[in-house]
């Protein structure tokens, strides 16, 4: 149609019209194109598809977010790594459920049977008794144990790296770690993360 | 079509000015649409319009930092979500005041009277007196409290999430939860933070 | 110069070809250079090129990463601000080394020489003591201290703010905090963090 139109008034000789027709036309039709292809850009926004966490902590609880995160958002399609560094590297070791533990003293947000000071979950034992209830209670509702959470991340192409400023500092050798675990620094984490949306200190 | 048009216009006899002038015009100024519409999407960034934050602990001090964020990035004009999981789920909770404590103990950087060992701060009393002394530390100075906060966000829009996972583990119910609340697990998070600038783990 | 050369194919008679060849090709050049600004623009993407992070924390153990992060991130040429907040202030306080303490107490994760129970680690002196291992940990591995991290971070640009509602409720003043020190609210955290990938709650 536009075509015709434009064809017709050049048949009557007046380019001049034509030309102040093409001209915002063409403009029109090249914003029109390039919102198409930022559209388009935003919905394959790289950084929409890509996660990078950090696991500091190494008790018990604090060991589920960063699997438990880093397993979901490899299912949701995303290029996941999660950096160990600090007490998050226990998580990585291979005698880790050794050292895998929770304390109950200083946390009175935990759920406990009743009320009890900090001198009482301070007492020899307690540790032992809240970390054997915290895995029992998520054993009965059939979560996955630290273990096989781990082990779906580096199934699911997860990628966990071991920070090596940390081991330098702890004294672990790369021997101490599971297989499939990548080694780097800071510099590592941050080329991942300042290409990811989620970000995440844990 | 456009080609006739423009065919016939070189018949026309006027061609050599109006080609000569629109061509190299052409890419430059293609250049300089797009550009104009990157900066233009650029600044309607939907990504550095949205807030997704994970509430993990439930004590006293940490209960303010998703509650303060939360209501600012949406006084911002930010679409901010507030993800409730682990620990955190108890700020949800209908008598989530009675739990809200804090212990001094394995914190040695809160601002005590004085300095204490743990072996002190774990005393029976010590928690209440913390709590107390942190509450009206608050008041004195005007800082709205947890509950206020939390009711901020919900009049403004914040969506806060309770983690089911976490609820089925702790055996909490719906019914324990304020009105407002929305339910979901770590895809719901995902799938909000993926899009957002701003993602934190508190 | 395009223009003359199909100026000149049109001369000749042949410009169905020309025609037909190029018309295709119009709307093709036009995606091709939007994609070429959108790759570049991808490239130059400013919000990879900033980092945000909150310190909320104030003990020795988590005084390290807000630092080490923050100098790794200027130092990958990221624009990059630090906000202090909670018992993170104290940081950024001119006395800050009196009070950069840790305590093993409910953290079975920290590296110690033995295992031992909280009402151990709670002991008179055992603050002290932890303290004292991991400054000699990290010093003899060569880590520098938080005091020299800190001045890296200064001396390389990054932004070190003081979250102003803290002061207020904890009753500092702006001289109690080193100089170059920024000081500002929630508001100013999330100006900067909306506008970059990595933001971390640290």
């Amino acid at each position: 149609m536009r075509g015709r139109a434009r064809e017709a008034s050049v048949m009557a000789a007046e380019p001049a019209t034509q030309e102040t027709e093409q001209e915002p036309l063409l403009e029109a039709t090249i914003r029109r194109i390039v919102r198409e292809e930022l559209e388009r850009a935003a919905k394959r926004d790289p950084a929409s598809r890509r996660a990078c966490l950090i696991a500091s902590k190494g008790t018990l609880d604090w060991a589920y977010p960063p699997f438990i995160l880093g397993s979901a958002a490899a299912a949701a399609g995303m290029e996941t790594s999660v950096f160990f560094t600090f007490y998050g590297l226990n998580l990585l070791r291979k005698d880790f459920e050794r050292r895998l533990a929770i304390s109950p003293v200083g946390n009175p947000a935990m759920p406990m049977p009743m009320p009890m000071s900090d001198i009482v979950t301070a007492l020899p034992g307690m540790k032992a008794l809240a970390t054997g209830m915290m895995k029992s209670m998520f054993k009965r509702k059939g979560v996955a144990t630290v273990r096989e959470l781990r082990d779906i991340c580096l199934e699911s192409g997860v990628r966990l790296i071991a920070c090596t400023m940390t081991m330098e500092v702890f004294g672990y050798s790369k021997e101490d770690f599971i297989d499939g675990v990548e080694f780097g620094g800071a510099g590592a984490f941050l080329s991942a993360a300042r290409k990811s949306h989620v970000t995440l200190f844990i």
